[in-house]
């Protein structure tokens, strides 16, 4: 009975499950060298809970299910939810501030695209406890930290970074009441993704007057905070911005950020600094987003902490390093450290040998059926081996192994205990 | 709002998740180097899939869900039927022997007890395309290469072996009919899980005479392979048992290895050589299983390919490392590299020494509050930096740092040149 693999998942052969090693454990790396230390929580939680971040629109993004009580139970679509939880569970014995990563596998039950899965991995930087700007500018360290890491550079990728403190002052500048903020963010975070006329129809929509919804949309074509104080003066509300850019120009982020208004993050519980990565002149989504969000923790039952984050899928990475040529020479080819061949049955010196090389840490392989020796070359071969170990009855009455070179096809008879010794120096 | 974490799943706070990385990452190179590549599949498949293997009973052990077409899917209990889906998929480019292993996340919506969650981690290795009894010794090498590495000694481990081929030989020689034989296979493995006299009314249910049962379970008390001899003649289906002796005690093996007729694997699917690895006088379940599945793959649509493996769940291997006070000292601790303080504001000249660290791969952190140095080196203690760097006006006009040891409270006076070379040696 033949079944199919389920419609927006990924089955990871080992030349996939590489390039997938390869991006999850540059993430690592790159946050724990910034200080970040790892957390998980579960792959399900109460439905309800991802509802208190994101309201009930999230509900069909959802894969749902239950438990055996009947509970309605939900895949996580991010790890947000459970971070808060999490946190607030211990709110008092953890030292301040909490700098955590984690690398969760995501689920979203979404008609699958380019770019966009039903599963898939997603790296998250949090930092909770710190109001300062320097703690934004420190998630958006990182997140450069890790993309120029892998080979990007400023002429690939661009942090498009606006602040919500100036966007609220802006539009309630303008005239736009407070109490229509939330739901304005959702459509302006929607500016790129809309042709130009859907989106002024639905700006209009929203808004009590043309005049009104067209200072909007000249604010949002504003290309530096210079132009946004020609326009509508300076505000305390822009400081925010004017530390954030010291900060990562000191941390010499400057190449790779630029202001944009038109990044808005459509959710409504960002309350600061919030940013987007693109792909420069591509048709991709963003590479990753994140900003302040410092009412989380009080909305989760916690105390009110401030708190930043950024969120990274690795399925638009993954296609953007491989667009620029960037995986193919990073990521780790398939490689057997050593083959043992043997002429006659499998024997306790061919084993031997293998158990002494994989207890040093080589990978290292045999044949099953011990048939002649060139049969036995070209499995080493196919397994991609590097050395190849040949003992016959000439080598075992010698004392000696003779030692192959795979890509040179050199071969050598070295005296076996002069082998290990060359092997541990 | 507060919500709880679902029963049966883990939050892995940083503590947790260090135990949790270890395991994985123990269970990751032992794999690598005795020659397994790695593997994933989706965490979740069509329900159906499930059933091939298991048949209609594991279906209320599942955790079940709909896409949005309304076809049912179920979050893996085990990721077995997705390696056959995977190889059948790829039968002919993929070459043979198949070596792989896979860590895969599972999910049993059972009543969670000690040793059993509702989502778990699995060491899983898999040998596909050798019918030789050297690929289920190999299989069992690498189980025992893990269980030793961390430290589990014959004292403390022991693995119990069985064939099922001679299983079915001396049941059939007993008189049990063929057909009874796979419902009988799922009694016998109970054996060890219930009271003697619900075994033995079990066994009695199961077969048509009494006589027959006591045969049976006297078979099932023998303690080693010449007993079955003695007792039920020589087969040559328990040839695979003596080869499998021999290669296991050339691997080294032998201070591990047991014969033991009460491990059967309650499933229909094994063909050959079947074991358990179980704690020595504890009462945990077994720690891992596995064994040879010839028919699988075929049962999945394929040809007909031979197949040895083994799956090792994460909980009950943690418990018993924990028993034996074997994780406490391998488990790495939570350390920082580098803590970076500074009198006066967060300065270019601190973000400087923060960067070059990080870039060459030291975990470095640095006060977001730029307070007096006793509150960051209270700071840096909270973080469990090892070393400390303190730059004040002092260091600045000298062009030198303050490097201090944590541990020992010894300070140094560096040139910053010096300290920089001094790294890099």
């Amino acid at each position: 009975m033949k079944i199919p693999p389920v419609k927006g998942t990924r089955d990871f052969y080992p030349a996939e499950m590489a390039v997938r090693n390869w991006i999850i454990d540059g993430w690592k790396k790159v946050s724990v060298r910034n200080g970040f230390e790892e957390y998980d929580g579960p792959i399900f939680e109460y439905l309800k809970m991802f509802q208190i971040k994101s309201g009930d629109e999230i509900v069909e993004q959802l894969f749902s299910l239950q438990d055996r009580g009947g509970r309605d139970l939900a895949l996580r679509p991010e790890i947000t939810p459970t971070l808060a939880r999490m946190v607030n569970q211990r709110i008092n014995s953890l030292p301040k501030p909490i700098k955590w990563f984690s690398v969760p596998r995501l689920f979203r039950a979404e008609r699958p695209q380019k770019g966009r899965l039903r599963e898939f991995f997603q790296w998250n930087i949090d930092i909770i406890g710190v109001d300062n700007v320097l703690a934004d500018a420190e998630v958006i360290f990182t997140t450069v930290d890790y993309l120029r890491e892998v080979g990007l550079t400023p002429n690939d990728i661009v942090v498009k970074i606006s602040s919500r403190k100036m966007l609220s002052t802006v539009l309630q500048e303008i005239g736009v009441p407070q109490e229509s903020l939330d739901t304005l963010y959702a459509v302006l975070d929607k500016k790129n993704k809309l042709s130009t006329e859907a989106f002024e129809k639905m700006l209009n929509d929203q808004l009590p007057s043309s005049d009104m919804a067209n200072k909007v949309r000249e604010f949002m074509e504003l290309e530096n905070i210079q132009q946004v104080m020609n326009k509508f003066g300076h505000w305390e509300a822009f400081d925010e911005y004017f530390e954030l850019m010291d900060y990562l120009d000191n941390m010499g982020v400057g190449p790779y950020y630029m202001f944009d208004p038109g990044v808005v993050r459509g959710l409504a519980y960002y309350t600061g600094i919030v940013f987007e990565v693109h792909a420069i002149g591509g048709e991709l989504r963003a590479i990753c987003g994140g900003g302040r969000y410092d009412n989380l923790l009080r909305d989760f039952g916690g105390p009110p902490i401030s708190a930043t984050g950024m969120g990274m899928g690795d399925r638009v990475l993954e296609i953007l390093l491989e667009e620029k040529g960037l995986l193919g020479e990073q990521v780790p080819k398939k490689q057997l450290d050593y083959f043992v061949t043997c002429i006659g049955d499998f024997s306790k010196e061919v084993w031997q040998i293998v158990e002494k090389l994989r207890s040093m840490g080589y990978s290292t392989n045999f044949s099953y059926k011990m048939g002649g020796p060139s049969k036995q070359l070209k499995d080493a071969s196919a397994q991609k081996a590097k050395k190849c170990i040949i003992i016959g009855d000439e080598e075992l009455e010698q004392n000696k192994i003779t030692v192959k070179d795979m890509a040179s096809g050199e071969q050598e008879l070295v005296d076996y205990d002069e082998f290990w010794s060359r092997l541990k120096a």
